[in-house]
C-alpha cells in the first residue's frame, strides 16, 4: 500500500493506493489557495489526518506526492502558480513532519503532470511502453516522459514542459516570454478564445469554453471545427518533435479539452501524418488517456512504490514510527 | 584502445583511439558512395586493413561504428541518405565479419551526431554535463543527446533528430513532409538560400555558401545578418524546446555553420533569451563545439569503450581473433 497527496489548485486529495494501482481509500478537502502558506499545509495535513484514521494505513510503506508546478524536486519545493500562498514552500519537509509520515523513505515530489505520466504507465494507456509522451492537455498544456521503461523526471522535476516548446517562431507572444507555444495554440483557454475570435459564439446557455466550442463542431460548426483543428495541429508538431527527438511510440492525451474525443482526435492523427514523416517515427501512436481525476494520485503512488523498490527493504512494510 | 569508423557521404574514416580519447593512428578513403554496396563496404574494409596493419591494433578492445543516417542499430543496419549505395545495408555484420575484427563485442552502431554527443560528453564542450544537446549545423542539422550522464541514442539510435522538428507549423514546407523544420531555417543551405532570396549576393569570386552570407555578415550586411538571424531564432526555439522537455543543462553546437561564430551564437544568445523563459531553463548555455572533424571517430570510440565497459572483461584486452 502506498501513500498518495495530490496538490492542485482547486483541491487537495489523499489516497491510499495499493500494489495494482487501485485506490483503497480517498480523502479530498478544497484548496485554500489565497490563504495564508500554513493554512494551505495544515489542510495537507487534515487530508492526511483523514487517511491515516484508516485501518489500511498501517500497511502504507511510502509517501508520493503530485503537485501543481512549478515543483523543484532538488530542494523539494514548490510554487504552484494557481496557489499564491506557497512560492518555494518546502512541502515535502511540511509532510514529512506530519507524525503519521515519519517512517520509511522520504516522500517523493513530483510535477502533476509528471505524475500523470507515472499513472497511465503504470496501469494505464502507455502500460507496457518503452518510451512514452503523456499530456495534459486543459487550461494549460503539460506532460511528463517515460523512457527507457522509466519515468523521466528531470533534473529538477520539470520534464515534459511540453505546454512551452514553441511550434511557431512567428507565432503570438506567450505570457512565458517566448513565441508561438504550445499552450497558446492547443489549451482550452486557446481554443475558445481564438473560436470567440473568429466569430464563434457558443450555443444557447453555454459559456464560451472548449467544451462548448466541441459541442457546436459536433454540430458541424466550421469555426468551432478550425480551432480543434488548430489546437491539434499544434498538438501534432509537438508530439512528432517528441518522437524525433525520444523515438517516443506512444502519446496519451488526456485533460479536459481530450474529451473532445474524436473532435481533436480526428484531426490531431491526420496533422501528425504529415509531422511525423520520418521513417523511425511511423509507428507513432496517439492515444486518450485512460485513467481520470485519480492519475495525479495514482502517479504518486507509482513513483513512491518505485522509489521503495529501489530504497526500500523489500518485504518489510515500514510501519509508522508512532506506532512503533 | 578502441577502434572506430565513421562512414560519411565524402569519406570513410577509421582511426584508433586510446582511453582519453586521443586519436592514435587514422585511416581514410573516399566514399564510393554511388558504387556498388560492396564496393562501399570493401572500402570500409581496406580502412579495417590500413589501421590493423599497425602495431596499436592489438590493444583494441572494441569496435564503434559512427555513420551517416538513418540508422538502424536494432537491425544494425544503415540508409545512409548521402550514399545512395547502402540502402538497409548491414553494416554491423559486415564489420564484424572483417578477420580483424572478430574479437571482443559485436561493433556498436550509433548515428554521426548522435557519436559527435558522445565525443563531446567524452572529452569536448559536454563534458561534464549530465542532460546535454549536442547538434550538428551544416549542409542538414543533427544531433544527439546525453541524459543522466549517458548517452541517449533512442531505440533505434535516431534519437536527437532536431532538424526535424517543426518550429513553424506555418512555416515553410520541408522535403520530410512536416511543416517549418528547424533543417529549413536553420542549416547552412537554409542560410544561403534564404539570403540568395532576399537578394543578397555572395562578396566577388565566392560561391553563394553560408560561409559566404557569413563573410558578408562581418561586414556588416544586413541581408546576410538577417539570414543568420533567421537561422539563430529557429535553432533557439529548438534548443529552448529540448530545455522545455529535458532539462538539458547545455548545447553544444558544432558543424559547419557554427564556424560563423559571433555571427551564429550572437543572436542564437539573444533569442534563447526569449525562447528558455521559465525559471527551471535559466542556467542553459550554448557552446561551440570543442571538437572538429574527428568528432565522429572519438565518438563511436567513446560508444565503443562504454559498452566495452558494460559487458566486456574488464582489464583483458580482446586479442583478434585471428592472431591467437
Amino acid at each position: 500500500m502506498y501513500a498518495a497527496l495530490d496538490i492542485g489548485g482547486t483541491k487537495i486529495a489523499g489516497a491510499l493506493v495499493d500494489e495494482r494501482g487501485a485506490v483503497v481509500h480517498r480523502a479530498e478537502l478544497p484548496t485554500p489557495a489565497r490563504e495564508s502558506a500554513r493554512r494551505m499545509a495544515r489542510t495537507v495535513d487534515a487530508v492526511i489526518d483523514a487517511l491515516s484514521a484508516t485501518a489500511a494505513w498501517s500497511a502504507a510503506r511510502a509517501v508520493g506526492i503530485a503537485s501543481a508546478g512549478p515543483v523543484d524536486t532538488v530542494s523539494g519545493t514548490v510554487s504552484p502558480v494557481n496557489i499564491p500562498a506557497w512560492r518555494d514552500f518546502p512541502l515535502v519537509d511540511s509532510v514529512s513532519a506530519h507524525p503519521e509520515l515519519s517512517f520509511g523513505p522520504e516522500p517523493i515530489l513530483l510535477g502533476d503532470a509528471v505524475a500523470m505520466a507515472a499513472a497511465e504507465h503504470w496501469i494505464g494507456a502507455a502500460q507496457g511502453a518503452d518510451n512514452a509522451l503523456c499530456m495534459v492537455v486543459s487550461t494549460g498544456v503539460g506532460g511528463g516522459f517515460v523512457l527507457g521503461g522509466r519515468l523521466h523526471p528531470g533534473t529538477s522535476g520539470n520534464a515534459g514542459h511540453i505546454g512551452h516548446i514553441s511550434v511557431g517562431i512567428d507565432g503570438p507572444p506567450c505570457p512565458c516570454g517566448a513565441r508561438g507555444c504550445v499552450e497558446g495554440y492547443a489549451s482550452g483557454t486557446a481554443i475558445a478564445r481564438y473560436a470567440v475570435e473568429t466569430g464563434w459564439s457558443p450555443m444557447p446557455g453555454m459559456q464560451p469554453s472548449a467544451a462548448a466550442v466541441a459541442a457546436s463542431a459536433r454540430q458541424g460548426d466550421e469555426r468551432a471545427l478550425a480551432a480543434y483543428d488548430r489546437s491539434a495541429r499544434a498538438l501534432a508538431a509537438a508530439i512528432a518533435g517528441c518522437a524525433a527527438l525520444l523515438e517516443i511510440e506512444v502519446a496519451v492525451i488526456g485533460g479536459g479539452v481530450a474529451q473532445a474525443g474524436d473532435t481533436l482526435f480526428g484531426p490531431l492523427r491526420r496533422h501528425l501524418r504529415s509531422f511525423a514523416a520520418l521513417g523511425f517515427m511511423r509507428g507513432l501512436e496517439v492515444r486518450p488517456a485512460a485513467l481520470g481525476g485519480d492519475a495525479g494520485l495514482i502517479g504518486a503512488a507509482a513513483a513512491a512504490r518505485r522509489h521503495h523498490e529501489e530504497i526500500g527493504v523489500p518485504g518489510s512494510p515500514a510501519v509508522p514510527r508512532s506506532r512503533t
